[in-house]
């Protein structure tokens, strides 16, 4: 199967995924219900659940039962986005090409959006059958709940609130992303494996240093895509994070640097998994994927 | 053991648990930590903490065992309090005495700290042991989920934004309240019992009874006080339901008619655990405190 069919075939799992746990727009309350739809069904690129089966692909694991995980991850994703847009955050009102939860109904409605779509991720990873015994699904909720919280997703959004206006160091910039972004992507990476058989520590090692390096890959391409794409081109307003100060890969690095930075990543992502041969042949497509996206 | 100095030991307990689980106030990021610790160990009332360990003294549980699943209903509760009194929901300043969150902190601050509270609750009920046995543990996960989602909790906040100028009819009124407070205090009580021997379903059909009952009771109370209490009395900003046009039970009922259907409650709940004996005790203690409380 080549890469955009694997890649089309996944998509279509974990949006069929979606729209099942999501609750239906016609059960009360409906407004939060379609809302959350809103917010959650909407074109998003989704590339945390395809690290997860691209995991879960080196681990052996059943596709089905990788899209529980992967669409856990994803609503943990969607809601921080929301939460992210909200005026008294980042105050934006376009994002994937439509406008935000909170311009679309309105902003409480959005904010229990995101607290719902939260507690909806923990649901999943609870209901649904996704490793082989309960011990390591306890273990699994353990990880994607410390990637969500104060020391991972959320408190990387306490320190990019922070780093507004500041000039950061470029390990005070890694730090930073480590926590917004890093901690997802790797979450989504870890648990897409562990859906499968073991790997046993040094090949979990290896596989967590590919999610590491990817995980800060996918930021800095972000930084660039922000400074260098249109608006249209990204479905999210472009040029924010100098209009907001924020320190960037780009204002510290500058581009061209920025750009190099990527590539390095993106080839420490590959020897990580070089050893794994074929069955790592989905996560370096991937990388490759994320590193010479346009959007 | 006499009923408070019971509450005294309980309370203590949950409270080091609160202050071991919340990190450190010096972790980064500092500042995130420092308001979630605000927001948290605060002297709250602890009512569904209590109820958990009630409900664990029926079946037997370790004290130490349900503290963490006390813990981890009260973080979602105060995560629910936190977002609930930002400016686009309540507005509301003042918070068991003290400055909330947003004005203590900032708006960005209490809306992330709200955020890392509930993936806080949910590392806490997959990373400590809490029942016989994982398949248990998973469960218990997945009905505190679904108690804060949006067919629980964060739905009956929804229920409530739409209720605001609404004249509901008493059965509305109910189905708002049994998803915003009653089913979080429902959760508290079930995890407390499945944190023990397991009970047998007619049993813990009976406790559910019992949780429905006195959740709905702790409603009725509250709205009784917002209408008759003092902002002195209650730590929080009295009369704010008629003043915000929220359909109360007092505004539906009247406070005469409201404090009857509080003390039919009370009876109903009762009821339901008086099979138990004296194993139901501190259950019975908490229904007579809940529904006679003045603050």
């Amino acid at each position: 199967m080549d890469f955009q069919t694997w890649v089309g075939a996944r998509l279509s799992l974990v949006e069929a995924t979606l729209r099942k746990v999501l609750p239906a727009p016609d059960i009360a309350p409906q407004r939060l219900h379609q809302a959350m739809r809103y917010a959650v069904l909407n074109g998003g690129k989704r590339v945390r659940p395809l690290l997860a089966f691209a995991a879960g692909e080196l681990a052996g694991a059943d596709a089905e039962r990788v899209a529980f995980a992967a669409a856990a991850v994803e609503l943990i994703h969607a809601y921080s986005l929301v939460h992210d847009d909200l005026p008294c955050m980042d105050d934006d009102v376009l994002r994937r090409g439509k406008p935000t939860c909170h311009v679309e109904y309105d902003e409480p409605t959005a904010l229990l959006v995101g607290d719902a779509l939260q507690s909806l991720a923990f649901q999943l990873v609870s209901e649904y059958r996704l490793a082989g015994d309960a011990e390591t699904q306890l273990d699994m909720i353990r990880l994607l709940a410390a990637a969500a919280g104060s020391r991972g997703m959320a408190g990387g959004q306490a320190i990019d609130l922070a780093a507004v206006g500041e000039a950061l160091t470029v390990p005070e910039l890694e730090f930073m992303h480590i926590h917004k972004t890093g901690a997802l992507i790797r979450a989504a990476t870890l648990l897409g494996a562990r859906c499968g058989n073991s790997l046993g520590e040094a090949d979990f090692g290896q596989l967590d240093q590919y999610a590491k390096a990817v995980g800060l890959a996918f930021q800095v391409v972000d930084d660039v895509l922000d400074a260098e794409s249109s608006t249209a081109a990204l479905g999210k307003t472009a040029g924010k994070d100098a209009q907001h100060s924020k320190p960037t890969y780009v204002s510290v690095l500058g581009v061209a640097r920025s750009k190099e930075f990527a590539a390095e990543l993106r080839q420490k992502a590959l020897d990580a998994v070089a050893g794994f041969g074929e069955r790592a042949a989905r996560l370096k497509q991937l990388a490759d994927f994320i590193v010479l996206r346009k959007f």
